[in-house]
């Protein structure tokens, strides 16, 4: 028998095979060069493994000596770079334990023990995935940490307030800004409650059914940090409900970039205005030299589509499949891993982004007032004279009307005017027709009104913290 | 002024409008024939934002009075099949306000106080979606309880576990299920977690930036049992996340369902003949007089397609939307009426399907016993006799190729021609060898010795009471 | 027996079941509820079967002609609204075979003959798409044509055109409107191409494997149109190809429709007021007075999200499903019936818009100067006074800086300030740096200039008469 | 000025820009990394357009020399590795570009004369997609004739034909590959169509608005191969229609291979044991010493999902952008790549695969017994007797329930217990009720008899060659 049977990975079980993998099949299924990424998850779950097989005497002290000591080599090799990967090793998993192997001969062919690949590779990519969440966590953080400062600075700035993209009422620019604190704000949430159902420990199901070892994988749980054991060994091995329920957080987190990244693009065209952005995120044009785009965030609106197809591919992979661990399930780890280089990328890029806005006040508040937008100020104002809402927002349309006949806007109709439509306006009408009397007076919980703005800045600002 | 302008939709915003909406324009963007099923929620916030108006002040005690009176009066004519439905009221809030102004005059008038129709809608769509996501949180726990008890009752029940649809090694078919019971216990989780963010209040957002009127929102909020206010009022308005969230869940539960599926397609397929479903869970053929098929698992894994579409619409829908309320969000309703009503009709009978399963023990024992299914334990069995586990592996994988070509199981080899593997092997072997020796080997946390199962069996019990 | 043993669905297979289906299941399962659009199909499909197995001699004339009676009675009884759909029997087949056997006896049992439901339904569903794929082309045009209306009439007008939304070169408004032509020409091209596969004939594929009566398939073929026999029966039974096709071509009209939307929204908003819809297609504000929503380009950008999804779900569906026909594929008939709705809908909606829109080339004009939209235009300048094109951008780009600085368009330099960046610069490079001036150079194939824009509409009214 | 202004992309607009380009964003925003593969039509089309410059007198006969010279310097340093591709010149484009007027001074900057990266980013996609599309046709072909040549050797072969994964009726094993053919041919097809929208050329639509030299965009059609010229600037530079109709072709075919993979699995699977897949196909475990997967089919159907998320990507990144072009469409390229290297990798490893495949009749028409598959055929033969279909079909039932219950097939019954359902029933029967007879009975255009697939074996051999 060869010393070391895994030198080649169509060797890990040749007795059984009449004739080698052949080299296109070789290069479709090997996932050595995508996978390789997860070594440090490897080892560490190999380490761990170790140490409760050694501590439940299934190997020996020297073994487990043996073992750390190969794995320490392994690890300077790959992080110095000298490591060979070798396709022939198919993944990531074959290549660490066949050098293990060459490394400390016997004690590395028991390290296999009780494991399978299908829990190990399980394990590998839980452990990577949950120190990506916590970063991205930790992004989520600074980014709307960024956006509260811009807020707390903008908590008087006017902006039209739109729906339908139409003006409709004034809101303060740094109010807008808070409403992505939330969205991102909700996402970092979503982190949080999925690393509950990723940090569950899926090693001890062997291949499928578990393992005629006497294993403590309570041990391991607590040795590698998962809150749980994943408690049915054909779900451990088959489940990928943790890649999909991430790709759909991210999902959902780049939809909010997308969203803010078409408020930046609109507010960054001319016809708006209403910012800039640094230079350093925008690029210029090959033909047209007067150009200066904002690339940083129709790039992000377009990784959105790319994130969502991670998604969909990740749920079209899994729809069907019959139990246990099918060769299917491989496919789940590059549109992780591109998820993961995505959403890192674009929320670090955004964070310094936010930071290096300028804000273009004068050019705001000139469009808040194309729009009739305190309209509804007046007919409130009538409720408060003691018209039905109904019939004060009818009141309100003929006036709006007639100011657009004329070309002018409310605020700037005469009192006598504004009398034809209701005798009950008084001179008082006027702070209410005001774009700043108008973002003043929303100030219940939500609302948009300045102090309002600032105790929500002050809220998130310990929430952060 | 009209007594009631809102008998017509489009006469809500007359006074600026020189025509009225085209008869296509009104269909394509009416919603009340499908948004109609939101009545209770949308009377329910009604009645909550009334209430708080007149604690505040804002309408009279008559005022509150009439409302509730004019709201008894539409919930019975909802209720009796009486209301009339009118598509130039375009929605059903619409709809409710002008029965309501109808009714009871300028109180009617005066409930929308201090409120949009952008707010309000967000608020009835949480309302409802809460009350569904607690039905299928019902569902699922009864649809894990069948499946407990088929579990527990197949405890012993000798099944072929299969990995890469080849047998592996046998598990306990009460094991199997198990890991289905795992499934839609997360599954619950996650609808719990989700749960959180879609029980808070938007209602007092207004429009998009609030109210001058001072509204007591937390009032409101604890009226109708919300656990928090959203703190944002573009956000409140614009916020489509629960949505997302709530289909991205739904899809991942249908994944499962598609699974189990699979497999119940599989087992009842004459070549497995597993197991048999109930005759009533089945249809006949048209033309063949000996079909029965089954339908109900062949349909659910249908229509996993129908909710992954309706997450994918509704990312599409949101995707890029700059704030705050844009009409696109209307389509939001549609998808997830029927990935409320697709879930609740196939977690039912599923449940239902689940306790009608005969289980045909003789043939899963028969298909075990086809695969080498023992191989590992021998390869286990000769690691505890020393050997590395690399080194048992690749000696079974010698033994399983003789007996392929002898046409024998392992377990019918002899003891002299299995010491020719390696003449460590003795008597005992044959107890490893058997598919019910391995079942009981095992028998670690998560594995599938029966006493494993039943363990799990009283675990799910207790959390499921 | 029963002398119709259609009556009900669950007694079309009675003998060989021990219990009658689950009402819940009869639900479930049933699609008499939304299939029942399919009759005119269905009947269609039937006649020419039965006027086949009549020219066959596989049935007698007086059958023929006791068919053709009872086929009239029903289309007339359907059309009345007379006809009454029984769940019990499941389909709008069931439902229509098991009244023809009510209205003329044994002939309605020979309906039957050399016939299953599988090739039935997937004959309906091609012959009803056919129909509409039809419809869509006609409408496709209609939009197509009340585009290139507002095009001709506005080959002159001059729009700021954008890339990545920031002002780059002067269109006219005319070419703009033309780009969207060219798309939707592309997608009744789709519609074309996928015609072709949809109208082949499954007819005759019986359940699954043929048919063991002399049928002339390519008889009924002929009869309905089709342009082609399906060759090999277990396709023709289980492909859904054609419903792939469809949704994918519908998906990328509705990227087309979404793009228009998004333009015309932008449009229309005050900061760009480059257009104004008619008040047909607006809606107002329950709370705003002074709101005109562009709702149904808005809507029509959501509808997006419904047809992609139906397209998602669908590849869903089928990816993965064993031959040959299975309970699954009753999921495609909701997505196409939806599909083919929204388009409709749509595509007539979007024609009689375009035909509404009210120009506003003052606006347009404004908006096209702020952008220094003719840099190129200088830069070309340079080039043709001997300069290498790299050369010439890294000139004006270093004007256009000075030129914001100084806060004016490059036009408003004075010679003498423009030849202090090249001394070649003369008095005519004012004509080039005028919008118009840079609109009418672009006078190649494809280009902005006007006469190309009237060349172009000509190509389009002849292409599209 | 410089003499090499594009040495550093963040150069390419220096003047205008006030700081360079963040490390962070240029990594985030360059493309090279991937786009670097369309080097090969990047020169080609840089060629094609310098050779109509210089023919249409807008460079000189020198500069086209020299431009030739140095594009084939270029071509000779990417070829050999050589080539030093540079982030911070983003892109293909500029890297090639940069080189070029390295190595040929003033030439090279009069190349992008009449040019932007707009129209030449599009115009390298479709040519390098164009030469994919005729690659993947021809691999297309090749499985088709694989498949084809099994077919033919399994003309006779009786397999189960299933619906509903039950046994229906026996087909042959060649008339069930050809049902993939049909699928493959009808893949082919697309290509086919889509191949004429994707072969227009962009080039000469410059940055959107077409350019003010008189290009011959033509002769550059014609030069590259190019059907048409794109019609409209503004959509030749925003047109992404070819990528989505292309991934949407792809998932098609790849729903098609993931189809036969299931099939592929089941049928390897012990419990069907219909087939063996070569072991150059399959891979062993890492514990289970016994096993054999049917890795290749596995994989192949898990990268359907991958395929389907790149066309989702795209439709989401195209939704809603307004015209022109945007950087969002950068992301069109990295789902484009993946989805070719899948297609053609897949389409490789079947066609091998299928003539690797051992097919094992005896299991086949063993389970092909196990059904009651001649069901049908009964009840045609009682039809031909004289009975309605109907009542034939509930005769027939009837005898399916009692051979159930006595645990015979219906071939089984002795001819006096058949007549008890039908006095009509002679000895002929026993030839309806064998396999062979209803396989050969389905004998007419389409159907599975043998010589029917023999027939289409022959036709495709036609279509093929």
């Amino acid at each position: 028998m060869s010393s070391n049977q895994l030198d080649k990975k169509s060797q890990a079980w040749s007795a059984l095979f009449s004739e080698p993998m052949s080299e296109l099949v070789k290069r479709y299924t090997a996932s050595v060069f995508f996978d390789k990424r997860l070594w440090k998850a490897d080892i560490q779950g190999s380490l761990a493994h170790a140490e409760m097989l050694q501590a439940q005497g299934l190997i020996s002290a020297d073994d487990w000596a043996a073992i750390q000591k190969g794995m320490a080599q392994i690890t300077a090799e790959i992080e110095s770079g000298a490591f060979e990967w070798k396709l022939d090793l198919e993944d990531v998993h074959l290549n660490i334990e066949a050098r293990l192997t060459q490394l400390v001969g016997d004690a590395g062919k028991r390290l296999h023990t009780g494991r399978s690949r299908n829990d190990q590779v399980a394990t590998d990519v839980r452990l990577w995935l949950r120190g990506e969440v916590d970063e991205i966590g930790v992004l989520l953080g600074e980014l709307q940490k960024a956006l509260v400062d811009v807020a707390e600075q903008n908590a008087d700035t006017i902006l039209p307030g739109f729906t339908h993209l139409q003006v409709a009422q004034p809101v303060a620019f740094g109010h807008h800004l808070l409403a992505y604190v939330e969205m991102f704000a909700r996402d970092a949430e979503r982190m949080v409650d999925l690393r509950k159902r990723l940090n569950r420990l899926p090693l001890g199901s062997a291949a499928l059914a578990g393992t005629s070892y006497p294993l403590d994988r309570e041990r391991v749980a607590r040795t590698l940090g998962f809150e749980a054991v994943c408690q049915n060994s054909l779900d451990g091995v088959s489940d990928r409900d943790f890649a999909i329920e991430f790709t759909a957080a991210a999902s959902l987190l780049m939809v909010h970039i997308s969203r803010l990244s078409e408020e930046l693009i609109l507010w960054m065209s001319q016809s708006f205005a209403f910012i800039d952005l640094a230079d350093r995120f925008c690029t210029g044009s090959s033909i047209m030299p007067q150009k200066k785009n904002p690339d940083v965030p129709e790039l992000a609106r377009g990784k959105t589509g790319r994130v969502v197809g991670h998604l969909m591919g990740l749920i079209t992979l899994m729809k069907g499949q019959p139990l246990a661990y099918n060769k299917d399930n491989q496919e789940d780890k590059e549109p992780l891993f591109d998820t993961v280089d995505t959403l890192k990328d674009t929320l670090r890029i955004f964070a310094e982004m936010a930071a290096g806005i300028t804000v273009k006040p004068e050019a705001m508040e000139r469009a808040a007032k194309k729009g009739y937008a305190t309209a509804t100020d007046l007919a409130d104002y009538l409720v408060k004279k003691g018209l039905p809402f109904r019939d004060a927002h009818e009141v309100v349309a003929h006036a709006v009307k007639d100011a657009i006949a004329l070309g002018v806007d409310l605020s700037e109709l005469s009192l006598t005017q504004l009398q034809a439509y209701n005798p009950a306006i008084e001179q008082d009408v006027f702070e209410v027709l005001s774009l700043r009397g108008s973002l003043n007076a929303r100030n219940t919980l939500g609302g948009t009104a300045p102090n309002q703005v600032r105790a929500q800045v002050a809220r998130h600002r310990a929430r952060l913290a």
